[in-house]
């Protein structure tokens, strides 16, 4: 374990293409091998990054002996089964975000993490970038005084890419963007929130287009979040405090955070280090992780994924957005919904579409858009 | 009514100062004369600002023949009370933001209003700003697509000010900070709302200290606003569309209008024209208004001013805060409270302390905060 980590990617999309490109970049680590549904997409992607190993098959990756750690990302209602089949095979994984679908999930994952001793973490990417504890730092200098509220929002006009509003797909702005504001919240306010208020609008399809979210603390502090798939936001996180504030630009990639004072004058500015691509430091954390043979990472341990998951299930509920598949999982079947769902687990095409449309980070959508827009 | 048009002043606190200095450096408006309760604050005010009468009462002002519009910078609590002895003395008025203390106050007005025949207008500056023209231009240019989204909030760390936390006061951030976002949404995404959710804190005294509210379009636009009396906030406006988004600096007076296209870039950026202090528009639309025998603005119409008194009466039903003189108005009295309402009513040093807590505009105050810190 201690040459060059071998990296294992599931899933060929955007998002596996940034990560691709981001463990060759890394020292210590090495893309060794990629998966997918498709054989021949595996092949194109392992010629255009240099995998060792293309596989046309979720299930060879986890079986390969070779491979140290599987990087998972597949469409958000497919980690649970991904990840479950990785850790039964005593594979570590490292999973896009959103998680999984809902909490059930999640805590399912958890529960054989810790059966099997076998290290399970969420990219939730954020969580793991150095200027996380700049803007910690920021805060705690008491430039800001203290802080009382916070903003922060997420919008892509991405309502045409079909897995944003396909409830099959656990659509909806919810899972997608509004996690990166609800994360931004818990990392600087932290978990002791007395109420949750939340609305949204509904796409044709019914899953969530915009979302309104606020969280109010015990001790009265309060977080508006916010996002849409409808239209493009400014992406700001924005902590306010007695005397002053501060800008987080880019909560879904965090470039810089600005000091403002009471006067609304800029007086400090802390930028981004040097990155790769942002990806490289869960990569980091999860390799650490796994040498000292912890099954967790530290910025985003378990109970972390787990509490975001609940959190959201809970806005769902009162949203009153179930998942087909959850139905599924919850209600009485009719004999004919068992067919037509066993039907649809069989059509092999759909499994493929469902490759092709990877959870993961909007900042990639960008590429989807400007296409669009060409 | 072709010469200088006179102007009087309902009360000498901050806001009451800068309009008569924005008089002073008008054209075709002259400040005239003030009132105060204190005889003594009426004339030092009538000495700083020229005024050629300073009244010890309301009372006198508003029997003034001379008088051609009276601007009433009283506590918002005492809105009703004095815009109402001003129109029954036929007297055009011009009042100070929040309109009233609740709808059934601003109807009363208003339908006294249109009774006598006489001009009423509610002080909503940013309503008769240019700005606003160059904002809504900017927007239907179509320069960032179609409008979807919208942000507002206004936060100052004011809780120090008395009549922010009395609720006896009209007090709480709703009508004294939350009504900017409120218009700033209004104004530009109209009024076919569908839905309202609303959520807040409390203050120990029992009004709102910091709120949440987000406003449902029944076309699925949203307007997310929030304002507090604990923090700072950035003041800014943002309009988010299917191509780029708009900021507008400053919600609470506009400084500026900056374009952002899809790609984050600022490809336009408006500047406020150069202006007294900004109170100047309001006046020239009531001189126009009146002059033209209007009873009321097209910027900020009774209907509109009737609006938000509605909309704040509805989330404050919904947050269950209840000023105590509208318990009085509403629920039988019993001996022992009617006895201590009196006695209070009664009570001159209260009746002089309200007047020193004039409602009106938060930038100024800034001036207090500032005070504070030294």
């Amino acid at each position: 374990m201690l040459g060059k980590f071998q990296i294992g990617i599931m899933g060929t999309g955007n998002i596996a293409g940034v990560m691709a490109d981001t463990v060759n970049k890394m020292k210590n680590v090495k893309l060794y091998a990629v998966a997918s549904r498709e054989k021949v997409k595996a092949d194109v992607f392992a010629g255009k990054y240099g995998c060792k190993k293309a596989y046309g098959s979720y299930e060879e990756l986890a079986s390969d002996n070779k491979v140290d750690l599987i990087y998972i990302a597949t469409p958000h209602s497919e980690h649970f089964a991904n990840a479950k089949m990785c850790i039964e095979h005593g594979k570590p994984v490292l999973c896009e975000k959103a998680f999984t679908a809902n909490a059930m999930q999640a805590e399912e994952l958890i529960r054989l993490s810790e059966e099997k001793g076998v290290f399970l973490a969420e990219a939730m990417w954020t969580r793991y970038m150095p200027m996380l504890t700049t803007i910690r730092e920021v805060i705690g200098s008491g430039v800001i005084g203290e802080p009382k509220t916070l903003t922060a929002n997420l919008g892509y006009a991405v309502s045409h890419l079909e897995r944003m509003k396909d409830p099959n797909l656990a659509g909806g702005a919810l899972l997608d963007l509004s996690i990166y504001p609800l994360n931004f919240a818990l990392m600087l306010f932290g978990y002791n929130i007395a109420k949750i208020h939340s609305s949204c609008t509904y796409t044709d399809t019914g899953v969530d287009e915009q979302d309104s979210i606020t969280l109010q603390y015990i001790d009265g502090r309060m977080a508006h979040l916010n996002s849409s798939m409808v239209s493009l936001s400014d992406r700001k996180g924005i902590v306010y405090g007695t005397k002053g504030f501060i800008i987080v630009e880019n909560i879904n990639n965090f470039q810089s955070v600005a000091v403002y004072d009471s006067l609304y004058k800029k007086v400090g500015l802390y930028k981004c280090p040097k990155q790769i691509s942002g990806y490289e430091y869960e990569v980091e954390a999860s390799v650490k992780a796994i040498r000292s043979r912890q099954i967790e990472c530290a910025e985003m341990p378990h109970a972390e994924s787990l509490r975001v998951m609940k959190i959201m299930d809970s806005i769902r509920k009162e949203w009153g957005i179930v998942f087909p598949f959850e139905k599924a999982e919850t209600e009485p079947k009719s004999v004919e919904e068992k067919t037509e769902q066993e039907a649809a687990v069989l059509n092999d095409k759909q499994s493929l579409d469902r490759e092709n449309q990877e959870s993961g980070n909007p900042e990639l959508e960008k590429a989807g858009q400007m296409e669009n827009q060409e």
